[in-house]
């Protein structure tokens, strides 16, 4: 092993031996990722994340974190809180960002600042159901990354493409999940 | 039009005005969500909210809206916020209960009190490289809505499927986007 002073604030060891102890462990690897919401008047709602289950074992996190989501004053509304859309932004771009962290650690290169905006068109004749053939949801998101990183710009790229590649919200996005609503 | 004293909160007279006004109107109807996210440290980032465009025009949320995100303890990270993916949850549960009061309003149907809960399973082997056959992302999502409402049961299942129908993030994680990331 060569030594490093690389120091992204990620824990690479715990990472491997994670993937390690996980690799025979399918019960372990089983999450579950939960929220619960409470409308609040007109368009606005608070969501909350505290517990989750992983490692076999009910988690908790250190607190509770609470999202405001509402609509904007444009659309007649408060605007107490983000879009619901823009949460999807801000979660997109959480995840590839940890992901380009965790692998510059992995690869020995130093971050020094990194930057990404998102920017996610939509037809809003779609929710509001003026055409039927205009989707609800986003015609399409551009993610732009600034990096700045002991590191020659094509192992930059290449540091976005890994993040990518393993990134959950990415693949949450561009590919179809179920989801079953219902009412208790 | 009979007299109603429902009152969700929502002003349906605006929303059906801009279904009219956007109807010929595709070009104020094009908008664009945005984020900017900023990495602060190993898997800890924090994205925020404020311009959008719409109606033709640049527009702003009334504040600055931040999310923190990162990875819990349990992952070797700090748990500084939430992670990424349940942003997702907290977005999905925001857009169905924002619909859920707006059509509730259209229906006359006064809402007492609406609580989601949401629930969304993730193999880590995904995420964690193990195996290449599982996926990144939830490998599915339940909602499950408790709701006190002046309605038949059979008319609050209408509403919630009514809100699914025109969510934007329902429609974000049922079906594929295309997501474009590029380094600057």
């Amino acid at each position: 092993m060569s030594e490093t002073t690389v120091d992204n604030g990620v824990n690479v060891g715990a990472l491997l031996e994670a993937r390690e102890a996980l690799t025979d462990a399918a019960e372990a690897a089983q999450f579950q990722w939960r929220a619960t919401c409470k409308w609040l008047n007109g368009t606005h709602s608070q969501s909350s994340c505290e517990g989750f289950y992983g490692l076999g074992d009910e988690q908790k996190h250190r607190t509770e974190f609470k999202f405001d989501t509402d609509h904007p004053e444009i659309f007649a509304s408060e605007d107490n809180g983000a879009t619901p859309v823009e949460l999807i932004l801000a979660g997109l771009a959480g995840c590839l960002t940890a992901g380009v962290a965790s692998v510059a650690q992995m690869r020995d290169i130093q971050l020094r600042s990194v930057t990404a905006t998102l920017e996610g068109g939509m037809n809003i004749q779609g929710i509001l159901g003026i055409d039927g053939d205009v989707r609800n949801g986003f015609d399409g998101i551009t993610v732009t990354y600034d990096i700045d990183a002991d590191a020659s710009d094509e192992d930059i790229e290449a540091l976005v493409a890994q993040s990518q590649k393993r990134s959950a919200v990415y693949d949450i996005i561009t590919n179809p999940t179920n989801v079953s609503v219902n009412v208790k």
